[in-house]
């Protein structure tokens, strides 16, 4: 690979480096740190359009605060390769995202400069607000207490979690730097009513009589630049142009200000560094992708990209061999849609992620993203399901955790038929542990009423999808993983399966496989290995974790000397509710080899979803192994699965 | 009991009543509908201030709106005892939040009327707007479409998820009536940079000018009074004093109003309802407890009350035999804080439920409530932890729900020492299903690297308080009921509980008996009974539901033919995980009866504890059946526990 030629990044081993650096090198520094993060994720794949957008306030931020004794706190931190680069792990950034390479992520584990990891978005605010009391509460922190900084965009901002953290840190008064990142683009274009109110506050406001202004006002800033701080700081607040809802929360409003001129960003943030009291707000206006004309011109900005060509852009994608789950979802939902126009659809702020940028453009009034807010997404729902809708809400498994209690509280409780459809259920590969959908069948499963699927493949994703339209007497949720079908036959239609009832995959003898999900695959992969050595698994497949086909499993236990079940998600979900079933019909009294395969007790970092799986003891193999150890033939480590 | 005399309230018997009442009647029908709900409260105890602040905007809405066919959805809805006196359920009344009796909430299987039930707070934005958007989409309601209006109070609002649904409402620009009832006061008086704002919203704005021009738009009102709506709503907006906040959001602002004014509601709710287009913010000012002189005296406006002498306003309480947990923990925590300046406690709103007012009395400066946002309250007590504090958040495990994904995200997947005092867990009385605390043991317990613990008494809980301030390595959680505790002997200090080990509490033979929590004192009667009928079992307290004390479990289960374990809580939790032991050290391959009580799969409607427990299946008589039957001393229907 041609590496980008980057002699003053070069220099730059940890923060240290920048701080004598003048204001023009430190520009240099940006435009060197942009191309070698363009050169990184075109061999890795990754998120590229995020850190993009704020090379030159990472380099700025990293100049004028002193990490790790200052807390810059990303917020989702998707944006942090560039601040990993100049974070002491740019020898690393090519494994980024990869099996022990560095995390996509922050990740306080990988290093003191990340105080506080994230993944999901809009929790900077929260933790910052959070070292900034322990700060003068005089907490034991290893790396010391300074200022505490949250970088949050514009997309996350929207959620009522940054909003709550705002209202708290407004009340309490305390020092406090938010910049607000404002690229106007969460992963898709921002919706809802704040983003509109962002974009008045700069409507008409020409940067260029900005960018000259605050040059003015470096000239004002003598070197240590103490003493014309006050009266930078009061210009600069002269030519902000709002941000009135900001301060009446309590907040100083600064800006709007170019977030890639350092020629802004550079007095502003020492006017902050050198004077601020309370809570202040930084507004910055990027360009996600800034810099690199392919991202720039994509519609995300660029947002996740696999390895590319850097010159022309180019996508270097695996060819599929079948359609993406998230595909056949929405395909299906388009399909019925067009027979039913009671459905609708709800997804927060994942209109790509989950298919339903497809619906939005046939049916765009029956198509709601509802920004970043997955309790309002869920109570939404439940609104438009009360008002005799058919509302299907779409949102990966480990978002859906935000909206748990409304989940319980206005769904389950009012037993009102959302149809909610679970993707990137299961582990999911380079996002790591914090996207993992590890917990949902478990925390659906428990709840009255609550009809919760699995998809084995993405035919029965589709048998599941026109389940979803014809219940409508309670709530009812399926789940399917991220990434490609299996590859098989696909239905013409969708047929309504019955509700708790699972089907025979294979007759055999001795031992039987139950599973729910896609891990079938992986347990007739095994089955085969297995034909070899003499032994014959029955095979079924629960399609329900609720209501659990309890015919099926006193079926199973009755006819074999074991019974394994397998399942995508942690203790607690399909495997318990078997096992309850089996305790109360009195099974376990007269004896049954019982075992319940699960995500094992441990986050799995990132790596390909396969080996996360491998980790996971999930795979054929693991399976394979499990049934020779269950019937004796061989023995395995019986905790290991 | 005397009732009061009402002769205008007793002609309605439902809304339709109200429609052709003068202005002078229907402040008539709200002055005697408060005397008959302080009447009603008087016999049955339940939530009082609040109703008592909404009596004129029931009968002002029920007046000019059209319910059911309108939808109106009161947030959190403990203020709807006038709204359900007049919508039918009059001769109910006395029954509420009894067993087989009215909920003290809404609920849409109660009543027509009632198109959205609620408990939890701040969801009645994102429900009316799903009526909303069901309404403009021809969704098929029973009882027809109208408007769809949101009644939510000032410390509702702080609530991130009221803000999502904001920023969705103003976005999507449908028509919507949200009513803010504002009166400075959610239980405990609100915090929050929101709150101040609206204070500033009408300081200094007297009412009286206010009335008297208010009243002059009602002039302007002729019969039908749809000619003169334009010009009244022109000028009721110009007297608005501000409401920005709520305006960039997409909202218009009317108000601030005196909601105890009948001169104000009818005009400004005719002038709506004739005019309104799109989203609509109506800020009403109220008094919580209004009318009645010992709720308007009292801290939380008369809050929630027992039973009480109507003249005197004293509160019937029957005399406590035990500490309550809530106490319990309080108390610990502040012996604790006095030699540990890193403890620090956090709640959302609710200080005086969960014990902390104690801590802000003593430790203001390290005593956080962040008002209803427990989203940010674990976040930021992530941050805390990660500061180098020692931060207890205490919630109630119904609200927990509320912050799941941060507990994941943030706290577990980061190892943060957070400390999580769980207090409501299990069935909880009155408040019913809403309030429940069913889910937290099995949400937590598949939490890698989590801590969770039960109390089985209050001396337990203290030594669990102990336990947390001591356990520095990774998040923690103990549970505890509401209520009183057992009356057991006080440890003069808590002990610090070695983790992951259960203790031993009775020595038996046969049966053995692995309680988590408080069911211990029901094993321990059910114990009593069994002695008589020569069964003798064995008792332990597993203490901690993960790390599980699997060498207890094992011994038990090797001792004893049956092994049954007990717990507060749904399937996936306590249980699930001694299942899981048990198949995977081979246990059941040679057989044993072993059962899981649980919470059966259905949401328990409001009784005492003991009733609700009763239903569940969880008493002493339940536990002995359960024994009885294990050991095929008599039969029980197996599917009931």
């Amino acid at each position: 690979m041609t590496r980008p030629h980057t002699p003053l990044l070069d220099e730059v081993s940890s923060p240290a480096d920048l701080k004598q650096m003048s204001d023009a090198q430190l520009a240099q520094v940006a435009h060197e740190l942009r191309a070698e993060t363009v050169a990184a994720v075109s061999e890795t794949g990754g998120h590229l359009g995020a850190g993009l957008g704020v090379v030159e306030l990472t380099v700025a931020l990293h100049h004028v605060f002193d990490a790790p004794r200052d807390k810059i706190i990303w917020d989702v931190s998707h944006q942090c390769y560039p601040h990993k680069i100049i974070t002491g792990r740019r020898d690393r950034i090519r494994t980024i995202r990869q099996k022990n390479g560095l995390s996509g992520f922050t990740k306080r584990s990988e290093s003191p400069y990340d105080p506080f990891g994230a993944a999901h978005s809009s929790t900077s605010i929260s933790a910052a607000l959070g070292f900034a009391v322990a700060r003068d509460l005089g907490g034991a922190c290893e790396t010391g207490h300074g200022d505490a900084i949250a970088v949050i965009g514009d997309g996350a901002m929207s959620a009522g979690m940054a909003f709550e953290a705002m209202n708290n840190a407004g009340h309490l008064g305390k020092r406090l730097i938010v910049v607000l990142n404002d690229n106007e683009m969460s992963i898709a274009p921002p919706v809802g009513a704040l983003s509109s109110y962002l974009s008045r506050l700069y409507a008409g406001e020409p940067f260029q009589e900005f960018k000259a202004a605050a040059k003015g006002a470096v000239s004002l800033l003598p070197e240590p630049f103490q003493e014309g701080a006050r009266r930078a700081k009061e210009m600069l607040k002269g030519m902000a142009v709002g941000g009135t809802l900001f301060e009446e929360l309590g907040f100083s409003y600064l800006g709007p200000i170019d977030g890639h001129d350092m020629d802004q960003l550079l007095p502003v943030l020492r006017t902050v560094k050198a004077r601020a009291t309370g809570p202040i707000l930084i507004h910055m206006l990027t360009k996600k992708g800034k810099g690199y004309a392919p991202a720039e011109a994509s519609r995300d900005g660029g947002h996740a990209t696999a390895k590319f060509d850097v010159v022309t852009g180019e996508q270097k994608k695996a060819p599929s061999n079948a359609p993406s789950y998230t595909k056949v979802f929405a395909e299906a939902l388009l399909d019925h849609a067009a027979e039913d126009d009671k459905i609708c659809a709800i997804t927060a702020a994942m209109p790509d992620g989950t298919g339903l940028d497809l619906f939005d453009k046939r049916y765009p009034s029956r198509c709601f993203d509802v920004g970043i807010a997955e309790q309002h997404a869920v109570t939404f729902s439940a609104g438009l399901a009360a008002g005799g809708m058919k509302p299907f809400c779409a949102l990966y498994s480990t978002f859906l955790q935000r909206g748990y209690d409304q989940v319980v509280h206005d769904v389950a409780i009012q037993r009102l038929p959302v149809r909610f459809a679970i993707d990137r259920a299961g582990l999911v590969g380079a996002d790591g542990a914090t996207h993992a959908g590890s917990y949902d069948v478990a925390y659906l499963s428990n709840l009255p009423g609550f009809t919760v699927m699995a998809a084995a493949d993405e035919a029965e994703l589709k048998h599941m999808v026109a389940t979803a339209v014809a219940h409508d007497t309670g709530p009812i949720a399926f789940r399917y993983p991220r990434g490609e079908g299996q590859g098989v036959d696909m239905p013409e239609r969708g047929e309504v399966l019955e509700i708790g009832k699972g089907r025979m995959i294979r007759e055999g003898s001795k031992v039987a496989l139950l599973s729910f999900g896609t891990r079938l695959g992986e347990v007739l992969t095994a089955c085969e290995a297995l034909e070899a050595k003499g032994i014959s698994p029955t095979v079924a497949d629960a399609r329900f974790a609720k209501p659990l086909d309890e015919d099926l499993v006193l079926d199973l236990a009755a006819r074999h000397e074991a019974l394994i079940t397998i399942e995508e998600g942690a203790i607690g979900g399909f495997g318990s509710h078997v096992a309850q079933c089996l305790a109360e019909n009195e099974v376990f009294d007269r004896g049954l080899k019982f075992r319940s395969m699960v995500l094992p007790d441990v986050f799995i970092d990132q790596a390909s979803p396969a080996d996360m799986y491998t980790v996971a003891g999930l795979n054929a193999e693991d399976i394979e192994a499990k049934i020779l150890d269950v019937l004796g033939v061989a023995r395995i480590d019986s905790k290991r699965a």
